[in-house]
C-alpha cells in the first residue's frame, strides 16, 4: 500500500453548520462539492464533510459512537505567537476553545480548538519539524 | 487559517501493534519517531500514531469514547481491481475486512478495511476525481 492518505472525511451532525464553520475559517470549497458532501483541498489530502449517519452507512458500520473520537487533526504554524492568533480566529468562526496555547512537554507550543462537532484541531508550533515552502511539515526520512 | 492539515494523529490502544500493522502495509516510519509516537509522511500530511490516553491528555479532554469514531481515512487507487487487492493486503497485514469492494451509489467503487483499533480506511476508485502524478487526489477548484 502506497504511503498515502487521499481523503479525511469527518462524519458531522449538521453539514450546513460544519460548512459554515470551515468557510468562516477562510477555507474554500471545491466545485466538486455537492449538497450532501463538502470537499476542501488541503495540500495533497482532500478533506471532506459528510453526514455522520451517511458515513457509517457507507461503510456498513453502526453510526453509534460517543465521547472522544480518538483522533486529532493538527495545523502547524511557524511561530508560537500564531498559535493563539489562530485559535482566536477559530473561536470567532464558531469553534470552541479547548486548550489555550501553552508549552508542550516535548518542547513545542500548542493549543486546541474544537469544530462544531467537537473534532479536535491542535494548533502547533514545532521547532523540531520544519515547514516546507507551502507550509507543510516535512518529517525527517 | 491556511487551508492545510499538517498532521492526522490516531489515538491507539497499543502503539506497537499499530506500528506493526502500518509497517506491514509497507509504510516506512520517519526517523523522527520516538518510543511513544510513530510518524509517517503521507504526502503533504504527516500521519501519527500516539497512545489514546496520551492524545486525550494532551488536549485535556476525557479519553472516554466508544463506537464509531466519526471519521474515515481513504486511499484512492487508479482502478477498480486495485480496491480488492489492497483490502486483501491490509487484511493480510492484520487489518479486518469491513466491506468488500462494491459499486458505490455515486458511481465509484469502494470497500473498507479497519486497522487494529477499528479505524476505518476506505479504498476507493473514483472515476470523477483524477489522481496526480504522485497518486494524490486533486479536487476541482
Amino acid at each position: 500500500m502506497k504511503q498515502a492518505i487521499s481523503f479525511i472525511t469527518l462524519g458531522v451532525a449538521d453539514l450546513e453548520r460544519s460548512r459554515r464553520f470551515y468557510r468562516a475559517l477562510g477555507w474554500q470549497e471545491s466545485s466538486g462539492s455537492e449538497t450532501t458532501v463538502a470537499f476542501f483541498q488541503a495540500g495533497s489530502v482532500a478533506f471532506a464533510l459528510f453526514g455522520r449517519d451517511a458515513l457509517a452507512e457507507d461503510a456498513r458500520v453502526s453510526p453509534n459512537g460517543s465521547g472522544f473520537p480518538r483522533f486529532t487533526l493538527a495545523h502547524n504554524v511557524a511561530t508560537e505567537a500564531e498559535v493563539d492568533t489562530l485559535i482566536r480566529e477559530a473561536v470567532a468562526a464558531g469553534g470552541s476553545l479547548v486548550l489555550a496555547g501553552e508549552q508542550a512537554p516535548w518542547g513545542g507550543f500548542r493549543g486546541y480548538f474544537a469544530d462544531p462537532d467537537g473534532f479536535l484541531w491542535e494548533v502547533c508550533f514545532n521547532p523540531f519539524f520544519s515547514l516546507d515552502e507551502r507550509g507543510f511539515v516535512q518529517l525527517p526520512t
